[in-house]
C-alpha cells in the first residue's frame, strides 16, 4: 500500500477507534471523507503548524460539524497540536477534542460547527473578509492577504435554508476563493438522502452563479488526483465560488459503509475489527506508521515555508508601504479609539430622536476612528439607519463584486446567512462586522445570533423598530417575546437604551470587549434626558432620583422611560416619591458590584414598578414579591403607534396605579 | 377602457386611496401586482363568498403580506365581506383590514403573513393537505378534495431560506397543484434588486423540480390573457409544482413607479392624484363604478356554482360511501376521541424511560384514535422517536410522491419550512399536524412557531434531546435557552413532562384546545414516578408531599424531577419539610384558580428551590425574593450526561444546600 492510501486509512481508523472508545460519534463523515481532508491538507491547505493564527492562512471549515472526527485525526496527523491522548478523549469534559468543533477549544478550529449550514455561511463570510482586505492592503508584488476558504459539508448543510441564503450571497458578489466540498453520500439520519431530496444540486449552485464541478470518489473512493484536479479548477476560477460536488459512500471501509447505520453512532467493537481489515490496517489502536507523519510533514513544511515567505514579504512591504503596513497591523489586531477622548462627541445629543437616528449618528462617529468596522442590514438600510454615510474625508462605499472595497454591505433580504456571514467575517479577523434588521427577525437570525455568543465573537446587531412602537404593521412586526428570548442567551450583551446618551454607551460596550451585542433600538422619537450618561455603561443606573428614600422604584428601558418620568412627577404631585432606575443592559448590570447593585435597588425599597413593551418574564427578578408590572402579555396590533400603547397600558396613569399598588403591597 | 381594465385600475387605486388615508402602507405591491390578483381571482380562484369556509375551496395567500391592500381591495370587490368603511379603516385598531394579513381577524385570509418567505411553506403545507386528503378520501367520480393552492411571493420571500427549503420539499414530493405566482420587480427597499439577488430563479426553480413559466407585466401590464394561459399551464402540470414568474413594474401608474420609493410609503396626495391622471381614473374616492362589481360577481357566482355542485356531489357521495363521508365530516371537523375513556391506556407507565420514548407509546396510542394526526421529523426520527408504527389493524405509510395517503412526513434537514408547512397543513383543515426536531433546532424554527401561535393553530412540537442531558454532542447540541424562548410567546404552551403520565397529559392538552404545544422531552431514561398523574394537566401539582407543613418547596420539570424528589428524601433525614411541585406546563399553571394556585404554592411558604436545568429566567416568578436557584447560567459542554448534571449543579446535594440556604434567608 502507498503512503498516500496509508494515510487516508489512518484518518479513517483513528477516527472510528477514537468514536469507539468515547461510546459515542459520527463514523460515516470522517471514513467517507478521508480521502477529501486528506487532498485538501497534504496537498493545499496554507497553514503552519507552528503559527496556527497566522493571518494569511487558508481558512478551513467542516460545516458538517458532527464529523469532528475528521478534523481531529487530520490534526493529529498534520501536527496541528492534536495528541494520542487528546484522540483518546473524545468527547471528554474539557477535552481538545469535543463532540463537534468548538472555536476556542481547540486551535486550527475556523469556527464552531454542528447546527447545519452555519458553517457554509461562515465560509462566506471569511471569504468576504479576504475580499475586502486585499482590495484595501494588496499592493502589486505585495499579496499580503491572499488566502483561499475551504469548507466541506453534507446533505445536512445543503437542506437548510441558511446555505441557500449564503451561496445566493457568495454568487451575487462573485467570491471566487471560496470553495465548497461537498459530501454527497446519498445518506441522511432517516435514509436515502431520495425521500426528502431531490434537487439537482449542480444545476442549484449554477443557478446561484458558482462554479460546478463533479468528482466521483464512490467509485473511486481514494481518487486523490481527481479530487486535487478539481480543486486546481475551482481555485483558477476566479470570479465564481466553486462547489466541488464529491460523490462519496458514508463510512467507507466499514460493513456498514453506504448505510445511515454508520452515520451517528460507533461501529461497535466487531465492525471496527472487520473494517480495519478491510482496509488492511495492522496497527494498535491510536497508532500509525512513522512513514504516515513523515509524508505529513511534507505538506507541513510546505507551509511553513509559505509562511517563511510570507514574513519576508511582509517585511518588504512595511519598507514598500510603511502606513498601510501599520494600518494593517493595527486593523488586524482590532485595536479601537480612546472612546474617553471621543466622550464629547458620543455623549452629545440635545433634540428629540429615535434611537435607531441617535445609533446612526454614533455608528458614524465610531466609523471613521475604526477602519474595519463593516456591516449592512438585510434589506432594511433605509429604516435600520445602518449606512455609514461619506464624508468629506472618508468615502465608506458599497461592498460588493466591483468593489471589494466597499464597507457599507447589501446582505438582501436573508437575516440568517447575514447573522452567520457577521460571525465569519468577524472569526476571519481585521473587520468588526455589524448588521442590522427589525428587531422582531431577530427571530430569523437567532441560531446564529446564539453562535456568535458561544464563540464569545463581538458582532454588533442593529435591531430597529423594537415594540409596539412599529404601530402600523401590526403583530408580525411588533416585537414582544425577543427582549428575552436574547436577554437568555449566555454571554449576549442585549442594550435597550431610552436616549442618545445611552445610544453610545450601547456602541462603546459593543466595540469593547469579546461578546457580541445587540443593540434594540426604537422607530419612534424619543427625548434625551438630562440625567442619562455613561453611567449606562453600568447596565443600570438611577436616571432621575427623588430627595428622600424612595417609595417606590420605578424601572424600564428604552421608549418607555418616557412614562416612568413622568410617573414619576405625577407621583411628586401626591407627594409619592419616586426613583426612576433605566437599565438598558440587564447584563452589564448583573457584573456589577454588590454594593453598586444595592445602590440602585435597595434591597430595602420593596415597591417596584417594572415597565417594558415586552414580555414581563425579564423583570421579575428585580420587582420582587411586592413589585408590579407593566408589559407586554399578548401579541401586538395593527395601529397607529400612538394608538397601541396607550390600548396596552403604557401610560403614565396605568404607571402611577401600579406603584401605588405597590406601595400598598409592600404594607403587607 | 373595457371593464377589465377598469377592474385592474380599481384594485391599484382603492389601494393606493386607503394607504393614502392610513399614512402607512405599501404601495407598490397592489399596484403592480393589480393584474395577477384581478386574473387569480377573476379566472381561476374557486370560492363562495357566502362560504368562505367551504372546505374545498381554492386556497389562496399573499406572502408578500406587505402587499395587504391587493387583498382587500380584491375581497371588497369580490364580495368577501370587505366593506368601503373597512377600506377607509386600513391599519386601525380591531378593523378588518390591519397593516398585513390577519388569519382569524379577516374573514377570507388563510394565513397570516408578512414575515417573509412563510406564506410560500405554509402554502406548501395546504398543497400537501390537499394531495393527502384527495388520495384519502377521493373516489372515482367523486373528487370530493380537489382544489389548488395559490401564492403570491415577491423577491423578499424567495431570497429567505424558508423558501428555498419549503420548495424543494415541494418538488420532491411533486405537489403539482400548488402554484407561485412571483412578482418579479427588481426591486427591494435597498433599491435594485440585482445589488443582492442575481440568481436565476427559473433555473433554481427547476433544480427544485418545478415547472418554470414565464410572463412578463412589464412591458404589456396587463396582459391578462398571456397570465390566463400561463396559469392554465400550470394547473395543468400534475406532477410538479409550478411558478408562474411576472416580470412586473412595482407601483405601475404612479409617478414612482419602477422605484423602491413606492414600496413601503404612501404616495402623497400629489402622486395619488397623478396616478388617477394617469390610469384615467376619475371616480370619487373609495368609489368603484358598478360596473366592475357586475362584473367581479359573475367570477362570484361561478364560484357559486361551483359551491353547489360540490354539494350535489357530496352529497351523492354520502350514498355511495357513507362510511367514508362519515369519516371525512369528522375528520375535517377535527374531531378528537374522548380521552377519559383512553386513560387507563394512556396513563400507564411503569419502567424508567425517556420521555422520548413515553412520547412515542403515546403518540401511537393518539394516531389510531385521530386519522387526522399526520407530520415527522426534520431527519430525526429515529432520535425523536416521531413516527407513527403500522400496527396489525393500521398501515399509516410514509408520505411520498408515489403514496400521498401516507402519515409519517419526511421533512428533511429544514426545521424552518417544516414547522411553517406544519402550520400550513393545520391551516388547511383535516389535519392534525405535528413536527419533531431536536429541542435545540427549536431555533432554527422559532419564526414559524411565533405564527402558530399567533394564528392560534394547534400543532404540536415535538422536540426531544431537551438540555445538558444530550451529553457528548456538546453545546450546540444542549439547550439553555430555549425553554424560556418559548415560554415567552404568547398563546404558546410548552410542556416539559417528568415521566410518562405527565407525557400523556401534555399529549391530551396538545390535542385539545386551539393552541400550539410544544413537548420538551429527555434523551435520557427518567423514573416513573408514583404521584404522577392527569393532575399534570394543570400545569403545576404537588408531586411529592410531606406531611406537616413544607418549610420549603421544591420545584422543578422534567428530568431534574428526579434530583428533586432526592433531595426531598435527604431534607427528610435531617427532619426538614419539602415539598415537590412539579411544574410540566406554567401556561397552564397559570390558567388555574388562584386558590388552586395558593393552593400548590403556599406564600407563606417562601423558601422555595427551583430547579431546571436551563437559564433561571422562568422561574423568579415562582422563586420569590427569598428563593435559590438550580440552573443553567452557561453554555453546556461535550461530555457524557452522567458527568455533566453533576458539573453543572444538578445533584440532590446541591439542592438540599439550596434548600438550606433558602430557609435560612426566609428567617430575614
Amino acid at each position: 500500500m502507498n503512503v498516500q492510501k496509508t494515510t487516508i486509512n489512518a484518518i479513517r481508523i483513528l477516527s472510528a477507534e477514537a468514536i469507539e472508545k468515547a461510546k459515542s460519534g459520527h463514523p460515516g463523515l470522517p471514513m467517507g471523507c478521508a480521502p477529501i481532508g486528506y487532498t485538501l491538507f497534504q496537498n493545499f491547505l496554507k497553514f503552519n503548524p507552528d503559527d496556527l493564527a497566522w493571518q494569511n492562512r487558508d481558512r478551513y471549515i467542516l460545516s458538517a460539524g458532527h464529523g469532528s472526527m475528521l478534523n481531529y485525526s487530520l490534526f493529529h496527523l498534520y501536527g496541528l497540536g492534536i495528541s494520542k491522548e487528546d484522540l483518546q478523549n473524545f468527547r471528554q469534559l474539557g477535552s481538545k477534542t469535543p463532540g463537534h468543533p468548538e472555536y476556542g477549544q481547540t486551535a486550527g478550529v475556523e469556527t464552531t460547527t454542528g447546527p447545519l449550514g452555519q458553517g457554509i455561511a461562515n465560509a462566506v463570510g471569511m471569504a468576504l473578509a479576504e475580499a475586502h482586505l486585499a482590495a484595501k492592503f494588496n499592493k502589486p508584488g505585495f499579496p499580503v492577504v491572499d488566502h483561499y476558504t475551504y469548507a466541506i459539508c453534507g446533505d445536512g448543510c445543503l437542506e437548510e435554508g441558511i446555505a441557500y441564503e449564503a451561496a445566493s450571497f457568495a454568487g451575487t458578489n462573485k467570491l471566487g476563493k471560496l470553495i465548497l466540498l461537498y459530501d454527497d453520500n446519498d445518506i441522511t439520519i432517516e435514509g436515502d438522502t431520495d425521500v426528502t431530496f431531490k434537487e439537482n444540486i449542480g444545476a442549484r449552485f449554477a443557478a446561484q452563479n458558482w462554479q460546478v464541478l463533479h468528482v466521483d470518489l464512490a467509485t473511486r473512493p481514494d481518487d486523490v488526483n481527481a479530487l486535487s484536479a478539481a480543486i486546481e479548477k475551482a481555485k483558477a476560477r476566479t470570479d465564481k465560488p466553486s462547489i466541488v460536488i464529491c460523490h462519496t459512500r458514508i463510512g467507507y471501509g466499514s460493513p456498514l459503509e453506504g448505510s445511515e447505520k454508520c452515520h451517528g453512532a460507533p461501529l461497535g467493537a466487531d465492525n471496527l475489527q472487520k473494517s480495519k481489515e478491510k482496509l488492511g490496517w495492522e496497527y494498535p489502536p491510536f497508532e500509525c506508521p512513522e512513514e504516515v507523519f513523515t509524508h505529513c510533514q511534507k505538506a507541513a513544511d510546505a507551509g511553513r515555508a509559505d509562511y517563511d515567505a510570507w514574513q519576508q514579504m511582509f517585511a518588504e512591504y512595511e519598507e514598500a508601504y510603511p502606513e498601510l503596513a501599520e494600518e494593517y497591523k493595527k486593523q488586524m489586531a482590532g485595536e479601537k479609539p480612546n472612546f474617553e477622548e471621543m466622550e464629547a462627541e458620543l455623549f452629545n445629543f440635545e433634540k428629540p430622536m429615535a434611537t435607531r437616528q441617535t445609533s446612526s449618528k454614533i455608528l458614524n462617529l465610531l466609523a471613521a476612528k475604526i477602519p474595519g468596522l463593516m456591516g449592512g442590514s438585510a434589506d432594511l438600510g433605509p429604516s435600520n439607519l445602518s449606512q455609514m454615510k461619506d464624508t468629506d474625508e472618508i468615502k465608506y462605499g458599497e461592498f460588493s463584486a466591483e468593489n471589494y472595497a466597499g464597507r457599507n454591505l447589501h446582505y438582501g433580504i436573508r437575516e440568517h446567512a447575514m447573522a452567520a456571514i457577521a460571525n465569519g467575517m468577524q472569526l476571519h479577523g481585521g473587520i468588526q462586522a455589524y448588521c442590522a434588521t427589525f428587531f422582531v427577525f431577530s427571530d430569523y437570525c437567532k441560531p446564529a445570533m446564539r453562535l456568535s455568543a458561544l464563540m464569545k465573537l463581538p458582532v454588533t446587531y442593529i435591531m430597529t423598530h423594537d415594540s409596539i412602537g412599529v404601530g402600523e404593521d401590526g403583530p408580525t412586526h411588533q416585537p414582544v417575546e425577543q427582549l428575552i428570548m436574547l436577554r437568555s442567551i449566555p454571554g449576549l450583551k442585549v442594550f435597550r437604551p431610552a436616549d442618545g446618551n445611552e445610544t453610545a454607551a450601547a456602541w462603546i460596550s459593543a466595540m469593547s470587549g469579546n461578546e457580541p451585542t445587540v443593540l434594540v433600538l426604537s422607530r419612534q422619537g424619543l427625548p434625551q434626558y438630562a440625567g442619562s450618561s455613561k453611567e449606562a455603561l453600568k447596565g443600570g443606573y438611577v436616571l432621575d432620583d427623588c430627595e428622600d428614600t424612595p417609595d417606590v422604584i420605578i424601572m424600564g428601558t428604552g421608549s418607555e422611560i418616557d412614562i416612568c418620568i413622568k410617573a414619576k412627577a405625577q407621583l411628586a404631585e401626591r407627594g409619592v416619591s419616586a426613583r426612576v432606575v433605566s437599565m438598558p443592559c440587564f447584563e452589564e448590570f448583573e457584573k456589577q458590584s454588590a454594593e453598586y447593585k444595592e445602590s440602585v435597588l435597595p434591597s430595602a425599597v420593596k415597591a417596584r414598578v417594572c415597565v417594558e413593551a415586552a414580555c414581563p418574564y425579564s423583570w421579575y427578578k428585580y420587582a420582587g414579591d411586592k413589585g408590579e408590572m407593566v408589559c407586554m402579555t399578548s401579541f401586538g396590533a395593527s395601529a397607529p403607534a400612538g394608538v397601541l400603547f396607550p390600548h396596552f397600558g403604557f401610560t403614565a396613569e396605568n404607571v402611577v396605579e401600579k406603584a401605588l399598588k405597590s406601595i400598598e403591597n409592600a404594607k403587607n
